[in-house]
C-alpha cells in the first residue's frame, strides 16, 4: 500500500553552512538502521529524507512494521510517516486516498472523527488547500456510506495528510515520533564510563542523541565481582549500539588498584580514589582510541562521590573534557528516560559492581583535591598499576 | 479553613547519614521563601515538613494562595497540600471533613466523581483505612443530598486525603507539585555564565535544583552593546533569584579583549577565543568569591562554539570543574523548561549580546587547542587585559 516513508527533521534545518553534512550523516544512519530490515533507497529531497523501495514497488505491511521501530532510533528525525507518493494530479491523489483509507478505517467504530490536512507548495496546482481537503473528505466519506463521519479539525482520531509538491504529491495517515536530536556521527566519538546502573546508559544515549557516537569503558573486580557484572554491561552496550553503528566496549579489571587503595589509603576516601583512577584509565583509553571526551552518568548531589566537591576532586585527575548530560536531573526523570530507551529493564537487575568492592560504610562527601593527591602518593607504583589496568583490558 | 501545609519530599528520604542536613536546609529555604508571604513556623516531623501558623490559628484563603506559588519554587519538595490538622479521633476527623468539603464542592457540576484515600500509620486507631474511607464518603455525601456522587477510585475529580498518625491526623483535598530536586544550599555555591539567551538560565535553574546556589557572571561590550543588554541579564538574574537566597551578578565588559582579538587573530577563530577569555575571567571571579564550579548553557552541537572539538578547546582554558546540565538536551526541550520556570518570556526579547560583536560570518566549528593557544600568543598583554576585565567588573 505505502511506497515510501517521509522523515522530517527540525534542528538540522537550522544549520546554515553545515546542513549538507548533517543531512548526509542522517541519510547514512537511516541506511544503516534499515539494513537487514527492508530494501531501501534513502534520498534527500528538499528538507526531507525519503525512503523508497529500490525497485520502485510498494512496501509490504511487514516491511513497514519493521521499519517503524528502526526509524524511532534514528537521531535527528523528529517525525516520520509511511506514505503514498503519486503524481501531482487530483485524480491520482483521490484514487490513492480511496486505496489507503479502507485498511485504516477497518476495525474502528462506525462513528469516527476524521479530517484531511492538505498543504500545497506547488502553487500552479489548480486547487487550493481548502478545496483539496473538501474533495478528499467527500471521496473518503463516499466509501463508507454506512459510517457516520464527524469532522473534527482539532482532535480528529484519523487525519489524512496530503502534500502537493512540484514533482509529486504525498498521502499519509500515521505520523510517528522519532527521537529528535542530531544525527549520530555529526560530532566526534566519545567514551562513556558505563556501569550496570541506571544513569550511565542514559548519559550515553543523550550524547549519541546530540551527534557523538560512543565507545564504552566499564570496570570490574573479577574475581571479587562475578561474571554477571560484565555480562550485564555487555547487554547494556549491545542495546545502546542499536542506536548507532557499533561502539566498542573496553572491560578493565580494577582489582589491583582497589587492593592498593585498601592497603595504603584512608577508608573513607576509597570511593573518590577509585573514581580518580577510573577517570585516568578512561582518559588513556580515549586518547589511544581517538575519543574526544569522556561521558559519565554523574548527577549532582545524588551519591557521596557526586557532591560538588568530590566531583571537582575527581574531575581534576584528568585534562580531558567530561560531559555529564544528567548532572542536573532528578533520579525519577532519569528513570523515565531509561524506561523509554529500554535500558531500565536491564539496569534494574541487581548485580554487584566494582564500586562496592571494599566500599567504605561511610564514604566522605567532601574530599579536597590536595588530600586525594597526598593519599595517592602513598600507593606504591601507582602509575604502573594504572598502566597494567589499561594494557590488560579486554575489548569487545 | 486550613491550619497547616504538609510538604512531601522524595530524594532526601534516600540520604542516609546526611538526611538531617538536607531536611534542615529544606526547612530553612521554605522559611526564606515564605518570609513576607505569610507568618509561619516550619517544622520537621517524621519524614515531612510542616508549615503552621505561629499563633496556631487557621490560615486565610489569601495566605494559602500566596504560599502555593512560593512552595512551587522550593527545591526538594515533591508535593504539598494545604491541610487541616486535628486530633486522631474519628469524630474530630469527620467534623473537619464536613467543614472543608463545602467550599471545594462549590461551583462544581452536580455530578462529580469523588473518593477518599485514607492512610493509617497509627495502628492503635480503632478503625482500619477502608472503614475510615467509608465513614468519610458517607458523611460528605450526606452534606449534599441534591448532588449525585460517583465513586471513582482511579480517576476521581476530587480526592479527600486522610492520614491518621500517632499524635494527630490530617485532611486535605489538593495536592500541588513542587519542583523536586535537592534543597538549594545542600551543595556548595557555583558561578553561572549567564547570557540573555534561553539556555543559560535553564542551566542555572537545573544546578540550583540539584542543591547548588548560584552567582552569575555576564559579559557585555558597552558601548558596542546597548544598556538593554545588561538590563535583560539583570531581569533574568532577579527572576532566577526567586528560587534561592540572593545570588550576585557580575557584569564584565569584554570589549578590550574583543578588540584585541579582532586586531590580532584570525577572524574565524574569534568565537572560540572570546569563549576561552570568558571562561578564564569567570574562573578568576569564582575563585575570588568562593564558587566551586562554573555552569554553562552549552548544548552539544547546537552552535559553532558547541561542537565537541570547540567545547574541548574552550574547556582547556581553565582547570575548574564546568557543569553543563543541558549538554545532552534538544533546543525544544530546553525551551519547554524555560517556559515552565518563567525565563522564556524574558529571554525571547531580541537584544544584541556580547558574542555578536565583531562576530565572524563563518565561525570555525573545529579549532584545535594548539591553534587557539598560538593565536592567543599574538595578543599583546593578554594577561593584563583579562586582569582589567575582572577588576573593572560591576557587581549587583
Amino acid at each position: 500500500m505505502y511506497n515510501c516513508i517521509i522523515c522530517r527533521y527540525h534542528e538540522i534545518a537550522t544549520k546554515g553552512n553545515n546542513r549538507n553534512m548533517f543531512e548526509r550523516c542522517l541519510a547514512d544512519n537511516i541506511r544503516h538502521l534499515l539494513s537487514g530490515v527492508a530494501p531501501c533507497r534513502v534520498l534527500r529531497v528538499r528538507g526531507r529524507i525519503w525512503i523508497e523501495h529500490p525497485e520502485g514497488r510498494d512496501y509490504t505491511d511487514e516491511e513497514i512494521s519493521g521499519m517503524i521501530p528502526a526509524l524511532r532510533r534514528a537521531f535527528g528525525v523528529e517525525t516520520f510517516s509511511p506514505a503514498v507518493r503519486i503524481a501531482s494530479d487530483m485524480d491520482a491523489i483521490r484514487n490513492a486516498a480511496l486505496e489507503i483509507a479502507p485498511p485504516v478505517f477497518e476495525g474502528r467504530p462506525d462513528t469516527v472523527t476524521f479530517r484531511v490536512r492538505a498543504r500545497r507548495s506547488n502553487k500552479r496546482f489548480p486547487m487550493r488547500s481548502k478545496e483539496i481537503e473538501i474533495d478528499l473528505v467527500s471521496a473518503v466519506a463516499g466509501l463508507f456510506d454506512h459510517r457516520r463521519f464527524k469532522l473534527d479539525l482539532d482532535h480528529a482520531e484519523l487525519t489524512l495528510g496530503c502534500e502537493v509538491r512540484d514533482e509529486f504529491s504525498l498521502l499519509y495517515f500515521d505520523t510517528y515520533e522519532g527521537p529528535g536530536g542530531l544525527p549520530v556521527g555529526s560530532n566526534p566519538r566519545v567514551l562513556t564510563l558505563l556501569s550496570g546502573g541506571i544513569d550511565s546508559p542514559v548519559a550515553a544515549y543523550l550524547v549519541m542523541k546530540r551527534g557523538s557516537p560512543t565507545d564504552y569503558v566499564s570496570f570490574h573486580s573479577y574475581p571479587y565481582t562475578p561474571a554477571e557484572t560484565t555480562d550485564k554491561v555487555k547487554t547494556i552496550a549491545a542495546h545502546l549500539n542499536t542506536f548507532q553503528a557499533t561502539g566498542k566496549l573496553h572491560l578493565v579489571n580494577l582489582l589491583e588498584l582497589q587492593k592498593a587503595v585498601r592497603d595504603n589509603c584512608s577508608e573513607r576516601l576509597r570511593t573518590v580514589l577509585y573514581r580518580r583512577a577510573m577517570f585516568r584509565i578512561a582518559e588513556r583509553i580515549a586518547r589511544e582510541t581517538g575519543c574526544r571526551a569522556l561521558v559519565t552518568g554523574e548527577a549532582l548531589g545524588q551519591v557521596a562521590s557526586q557532591t560538588l566537591v568530590n566531583m571537582d576532586t575527581i574531575n581534576r585527575s584528568i585534562d580531558m573534557l567530561v560531559l555529564r548530560p544528567i548532572v542536573g536531573e532528578d533520579k525519577l526523570d532519569t528513570i523515565a528516560v531509561a524506561e523509554k530507551i529500554g535500558t531500565m529493564k536491564i539496569s534494574e537487575k541487581q548485580v554487584p559492581d566494582s564500586c562496592t568492592v571494599f566500599a567504605p560504610s561511610s564514604p566522605s562527601t567532601s574530599v579536597p583535591l590536595v588530600i586525594a593527591e597526598k593519599e595517592e602518593l602513598l600507593i606504591p607504583d601507582y602509575a604502573g598499576i594504572l598502566e597494567r589496568a589499561v594494557a590488560s583490558r579486554e575489548t569487545f
